[in-house]
């Protein structure tokens, strides 16, 4: 940043910087209107400080691309001629979201403004199969919801697919490991059958945190995003910006050590989280077999009454307290969300984890109240993987093809 | 960031923005210099882009402003004029640290160029007295060392104080909490004899990391610093910048649960790292008193092969080990940095540390020297808190006043 008040001399590329700032500008207009439209060409100018025909010239293309409609408003009451009125297209460019979970696959595809307009779900075993078959079925997954959004009048212009496992930074889409799945190394692109639809692969919990923070409308929140399916992740949202580590592998709490000389992990350590909150040990604990949807599952014991159930997730509910202490105090975050399964066992969660946060977080106020099930729910990653593209056509339309 | 590359019209505010250019210019420059000093005008301009004309009058602003000198260099052998070389002055403005420990008092001065000129350090306890009377004091060792740097040429141009506590976000100096000397809501402003040198207080555990990172010259690292006296803080410094948490509470490694079950903690929670790795707690292990200076108590102590003592350091380096796995597991650092009195006791400290974390951290590579000792130690915050406001006035000159 230092170099960029430089006001004289130096090295001057003006033809690349002009390109760069009407690029920003495109960004400028298309992010007004997706946080303040629908708007005249009037309003956008008001809001972004830009002149009117530089406000015209920047819709004109962004209708060309497809990213906004311009459509006749109704008649207001007021004099004049009736007024046009822009916003995001719900009828042009789309994000693709996929989920490979360890006991589903899912699809989902949403519009400009955020709304799901296609869902697919198919509950299968994926664990141990090979990889190149469950990728596979992915794909055709995603073709279908693809043709489905065509039909709508969308367009799939991004993908992201959504996995309970380590993805690295940098290029090349790496899924370095999902033992859930029993993934080791796996590169999408080596298996899917179309080349010019390879989703790009992200941790699902960093997606889930994402979506909730969407959801929320609290673009700054400091938060810690648990996510929950065979395995414990979180995400870490600092300020407002996914933290991802020094390589990518931040927020592995289901292997936080939680009572340090407990039962092995087939990580290698012993007494870390998931053996006491992760679906297997809760599942064990409660004395059921895994068939089905295991949290439905759960979830109607619970209901019943059911005393080994509810002691089982008690048991995990004070162990996640126990992690979640110490991420609060080592974060100190405005708050904690309980996501994926968590967020629909909350009501048996959250008193136990509620009880151990208030016991071990004592050297700084820390209401109850900052633990909360997220909103969304085991749809948070596949959602947040869908509107990751749309977040990307908004901050930088000119990605976009015209037309 | 999205507004500001308007490419027309809006709201301009010329003169205002020259004055911000001119100020963020002067940066560059002094930035140049203290990167890659002594360096001639043509350098500078070679190093920033700027054109002579401008490095010429940035520079010389920059000597008025005491910030710079410029002097006749060796000649070179070269053919030509003797060349002058900018530097950055090592008899102007400087930094004051001070320090309060539960212990002792330390006060330094740095000068532009960082190095250490003026140090103080009295051994006294100051946990349990009263606020004012150990201010009062601080103050007084404070302008003792200003009084000597002064001999020197230098003067002080801003003030920092380490604490061993909670110094939340926000103007107005507060020091919330700081358990070790008894404090509660303590504003040094309240208590300082001369208004016009409070210092401005800061968790000595972030000015120790603050200060590690200048030692090692690596300002991407993401790291976890960890610094004990008679408490154990952390700071979290994430892709080079250092991480407050939500309201400034992150770091508080002490109070992680690392044995649930253990002894009760004064915080009110039980098993805290502290009750393990605190100084009180190893001291009671190692069955001695904590007269003196308790870390060269136990360095001798463990030097001579003192059975007690080894199984104390033992147990409190697995202790720290599995606190460090919760965090390496939570934010996936470069690095652990062991600060304070844990960079003196490292040679014990170091095997246990990274035994657990070996057992515990096994979802990623995690090589074991990526867990260090400071090497700074116990003068790392006192010469943070030094170094903050040369780094201040090195990213920002325009603050000193002109002569």
């Amino acid at each position: 940043m230092a170099g960029t008040g430089r006001a004289s001399g130096g090295v001057e590329a003006a033809p690349a910087s002009q390109q760069g700032m009407r690029r920003q500008n495109l960004a400028v207009v298309m992010g007004a209107v997706a946080a303040h439209g629908p708007l005249s060409r009037a309003d956008v100018a008001g809001q972004t400080g830009l002149t009117r025909p530089a406000v015209s010239s920047l819709v004109d293309e962004l209708i060309a691309r497809r990213a906004l409609t311009e459509a006749e408003t109704a008649p207001s009451g007021r004099v004049g001629r009736p007024g046009r009125a822009l916003a995001l297209n719900d009828r042009g460019p789309a994000g693709l979201g996929l989920e490979i979970g360890v006991a589903h696959l899912a699809a989902c595809v949403v519009d400009l403004r955020g709304a799901p307009r296609v869902w697919r779900r198919v509950e299968q075993a994926n664990a141990g199969r090979p990889a190149g078959q469950v990728l596979a079925e992915a794909a055709a997954l995603g073709a279908e919801a693809e043709s489905e959004a065509a039909v709508l009048g969308l367009w799939v212009a991004g993908r992201v697919m959504a996995v309970p496992g380590v993805v690295p930074d940098g290029p090349g889409g790496l899924v370095a490991n999902a033992p859930n799945l029993g993934w080791q190394t796996v590169r999408p692109a080596d298996h899917w059958p179309d080349p010019d639809a390879v989703p790009e692969p992200e941790n699902e919990a960093n997606l889930g945190a994402l979506a909730e923070q969407r959801q929320q409308g609290r673009p700054a929140e400091t938060f810690v995003h648990v996510s929950a399916e065979a395995g414990i992740g979180a995400a870490l949202v600092l300020g407002g910006r996914l933290f991802r580590g020094a390589r990518g592998f931040a927020g592995e709490l289901g292997h936080l050590p939680v009572h340090p000389e407990g039962p092995p992990c087939p990580c290698g350590a012993r007494g870390c989280l998931e053996q006491y909150a992760g679906e297997a040990a809760v599942l064990r604990e409660a004395g059921l077999a895994g068939a089905g949807d295991p949290v439905a599952l759960l979830t109607r014991r619970a209901r019943a009454g059911d005393a080994a159930t509810l002691r089982a997730l008690d048991r995990a509910g004070r162990a996640l307290g126990l992690a979640l202490a110490s991420a609060v105090n080592l974060i100190d975050p405005d708050a904690l969300v309980l996501g994926g399964a968590y967020a629909e066992l909350a009501d048996w969660l959250l008193p136990p984890v509620r009880a151990e946060l208030a016991a071990r977080v004592t050297v700084r106020p820390w209401p109850p109240e900052a633990v909360r099930p997220s909103a969304l729910g085991r749809r948070g990653p596949v959602l947040g993987a869908a509107w990751s593209t749309v977040h990307r056509i908004i901050s930088d339309p000119a990605q976009l093809p015209a037309f």
